[in-house]
C-alpha cells in the first residue's frame, strides 16, 4: 500500500482509514462509531469510542517494522514528543527516537492512550451518549485485556497486522504480556519491563489507598465533579503522593533527599514541609492534578488490580503462553519493590515451561520501579540488543543499509 | 520507702507522690502543675501537663527491677491489660505478663502514654489553659527527646531512679535509644526493637502522605475539629491505611490475602472492596478513627520524622553513646522494610565504636515491621535471655527464688 508510508515525529500521525481530528491531546484520533462497539470484559459493549495515538518513524513497505508501546498507569501516548499539557519531554524520549534503543529511523512506533484514560481516548471524562454528560462512574470498568483489545482495533484500522514488537513497563508491561497471550500470531517479539502477570496483594492495597483518598475528597462528588465544576484536587494529590513513594526505592530517596531540609537552616517545629522529601512529594501530588483525571485514576488502578493472566488458565500462567512463537525479553530492576524481580521470574518460568524463546535480564539499579523511565544504560543496551537480534530474524533492514536478507 | 511497694496489674497503679485520678484512659494519671513545666526542644515550656500510665508487677525493695516500656506511634500505655476503648487485649500481652519474656512476677513494668498522644496524657486534645479550648495545632511540636524527658519526670515523681531496662519497638525503640543517650546513668539495659536512630527519607515521605490526607479532609478544619464537633474520619482513615501497608511485608499480605475475593465469587467490575485486602485495609482505617485523635497522629508522626540521634553529635551516632555502660540488645526483623536491619546495624556499629556491651539479633520473619507485636518465639526467647542475663548481673532475684547475690 503506497499510502501506508507513515512519517511523523510530532504526532502528525499515520494516513489510514482512521478518521483523525485534532483535540486537546494534540494527537491523532481514531473514532469508532456506534456500529463498531468495543466488547469489554465486564459484558458492556462500549460505543462509540475513540483512541488518541501518536506515531514516530516510518511504516515500511511490508508493514513489518511496527513497535507498539504500551504506556503505564499515568502515562499517555506522548512517548517521544513534547507533552501538550506539561510542555515536558515525552516520557520515554531516553528510549525512543532516532538512533535510540527503540530507533525511530528503523521502526514505526505507535502508542495509543488507553481506553479509560484521559488524554483523548474515551474514558470517564468523555460524554456519555446516553445522558449527554460525562460518564463519571457510569463508565464501565476496564481491564488490561480491554485496553489491548482496543489497541488491536486501532491496528486493524491502520491496516497493521503483525507487530514487530510490543513493549512497555509497569502497567504497559502487563499489556505486553496480555498481547503475547491473546494475540499470539500478531506479536513477533515482546518486551515486558518491570511488570508482573498479576497484581500483588500489596499493590492492590496501595491502589486502594489512592482510591479511598480520591473518594474521601468531598469535591469528588461521587465521581460527578465535572458536572459540578469541582475537582478532587486534594484527594488526587494524596493518591499520587502515596503512589509516588512506591515508584522509588528507599535508597533512591535517601540519595536524593536524605534528611535534608527545604530552604531552611533548622527544623521549624511545625507541619510545613521542613524536609526536601516532603516538598518534593507535595509538588508531585499537586502537579499531577493538572494533567490527570481523578476518575481515570480510579479506572486505571482498577484495571491493574484486576490483572491476573493465570486466572483464565486455571491459575497456571504457562497456559497463557502455550504455543507461543513470540521472542521475549523480560527485564526487572533489583531495587524495584513494586514489581520485584520475583514477579518477572514467574513470567520467565512460565515461558520456559512452554519452551518459549525468552531472555531475562535483572538490571542492577537503585532507582526503584521508575528505573524503566530513567537513564539506565544497561536497559538501553538490553533493549537495543534484543531488538537488533529480533530485527535480524525478522529480516528488517538496518538504518542506512540495504535490504538485509539474513533471517 | 515502705510506701513504694507498687502492686498493680490492671492499672491500679503505684502509690507515690503522683496525684492520681481516674479518667477515660482508665489509667493512673500524674499531674504536673503550672509550677513544674516540661521544657520542650522547640523552646516552649509546657505547663501544666499530665501523663497517664499503667504499671504491672511489684516494685522491689531496692527499686532495681523497673522495666520502662515505650509504646509505638499509635500504641498507648495499655501494654498488658484489656484496652478500655477497644476491649481488646493489651498491645504487648504476648511479651509482658506473669511468666512472659518481660515477666511481671519479676519486674515492675511501667508504660506511660506519650506527651502529645491521646490516651490521657497532655496532647492536642487537651484544654489549652490560655484559651479554655482544646489546643489543636497550638499544641507545641513534640520530639522523641521531649517524650523521654516527660517519662523521666514521671519516674522522678514515682521515686524511681534507675531503670533496670527500657524497652520498645518502632517509635518506642527510638525512645529507648534516646533514653540510653540522654540518661546514661539511669539505664542499666536497653532493648530497642525494629527501630532506627533516625527516620529515613522514605519513612518521612509515608508520614507526610498521612498528614496530607488528614489535612485534606475538610472536617479537619485546620485542627479545630473539636471546637466544631466534626472529625476528619476519612482523612485519618486514609492515613492509617497507607501506614498500615508499611507495617506488613509483601509476603505477609500475600500469605494472608493473596488475590482472594471478599464474600463474592467473581469480580464485580466496580469500586467496592472486591479483594479481601481492600476490605481489611478499610476496616483498619475506619476502626482506627474510633480510638485515635487525628491531631495526635500529626504530632506523633512529626516526632518520629524529627528524630535523628546523630544530629546532636555532628552526625556521628557513636557520639550519642560515648561513655555508656548500658547493656544493649538490638533486634530487627528480616522482612521489616519500614525499619530495615541496616538501620539497626548502624546503631550496633555506633555502639561497637564506643565499646558498648551490645548484642544484635536479626530475626527471620516474614511478618514485616509488625513482627515485634506478634507471636514471634525467637523474639520472646531473645528478650527473655537478655533480661535473664542482665538481671543476674543486676543481682535481681528470680521469681520464687531467694535473693540472688550473683553479680
Amino acid at each position: 500500500m503506497s499510502d501506508a508510508k507513515h512519517k511523523s515525529k510530532q504526532g502528525q500521525g499515520a494516513k489510514s482509514r482512521a478518521r483523525t481530528q485534532p483535540d486537546a491531546s494534540g494527537s491523532q484520533i481514531a473514532h469508532f462509531p456506534q456500529s463498531e462497539p468495543l466488547p469489554l470484559d465486564c459484558g458492556v459493549e462500549l460505543a462509540p469510542f475513540s483512541l488518541a495515538y501518536q506515531t514516530y518513524g516510518t511504516l515500511n513497505e511490508d508493514r513489518t517494522n511496527v513497535v507498539l508501546i504500551c504506556h503505564a498507569l499515568t502515562g499517555d501516548q506522548h512517548v517521544a514528543n513534547t507533552h501538550p499539557v506539561t510542555g515536558k519531554p515525552g516520557w520515554w524520549e531516553t528510549m525512543v527516537g532516532p538512533g535510540k534503543a527503540i530507533d525511530t529511523e528503523r521502526f514505526f512506533v505507535i502508542c495509543a492512550n488507553h481506553i479509560g484514560a484521559c488524554m483523548g481516548s474515551t474514558g470517564p471524562m468523555s460524554l456519555n451518549p446516553g445522558t449527554g454528560k460525562p460518564y463519571g462512574l457510569d463508565f464501565p470498568v476496564i481491564t488490561i485485556a480491554d485496553m489491548v483489545r482496543a489497541q488491536a482495533r486501532l491496528l486493524d484500522r491502520l491496516g497493521i497486522g503483525d507487530l514487530f514488537c510490543v513493549a512497555g513497563g509497569s502497567m504497559g508491561g502487563m499489556q505486553v504480556l496480555e498481547w503475547a497471550a491473546s494475540y499470539k500470531d500478531r506479536v513477533f517479539s515482546a518486551l515486558p519491563i518491570a511488570t508482573a502477570a498479576r497484581h500483588s496483594s500489596q499493590n492492590i492495597a496501595f491502589h486502594e489507598v489512592g482510591r479511598q483518598a480520591i473518594m474521601a475528597d468531598p469535591d469528588w462528588r461521587g465521581g460527578r465533579y465535572n458536572d459540578d465544576e469541582t475537582l478532587p484536587r486534594k484527594g488526587l494529590a494524596v493518591a499520587r503522593m502515596a503512589a509516588h513513594i512506591t515508584y522509588l526505592s528507599d535508597n533512591a530517596l535517601h540519595r536524593k533527599f536524605g534528611r535534608n531540609l527545604q530552604d531552611r537552616e533548622a527544623l521549624t517545629f511545625g507541619f510545613d514541609a521542613d524536609f526536601q522529601v516532603e516538598s518534593y512529594l507535595r509538588h508531585q501530588g499537586y502537579t499531577f492534578v493538572d494533567r490527570f483525571d481523578a476518575n481515570s485514576y480510579l479506572y486505571m488502578t482498577r484495571a491493574m488490580d484486576y490483572f491476573d493472566l493465570a486466572a483464565d488458565h486455571d491459575g497456571a500462567l504457562a497456559g497463557a503462553f502455550e504455543g507461543t512463537s513470540t521472542r521475549f525479553c523480560c527485564v526487572s530492576f533489583t531495587s524495584d519493590w513494586l514489581f520485584p524481580t520475583g514477579e518477572t521470574r514467574a513470567v520467565v518460568q512460565a515461558l520456559n515451561a512452554v519452551a518459549a524463546n525468552v531472555s531475562f535480564v535483572e538490571i542492577e539499579s537503585d532507582k526503584g520501579h521508575d528505573a524503566f523511565l530513567l537513564e539506565e544504560p544497561e536497559l538501553f543496551e538490553t533493549v537495543s540488543g534484543f531488538l537488533t537480534a529480533a530485527a535480524r530474524r525478522r529480516g528488517l533492514a538496518r538504518p542506512g543499509a540495504g535490504e538485509d536478507a539474513e533471517k
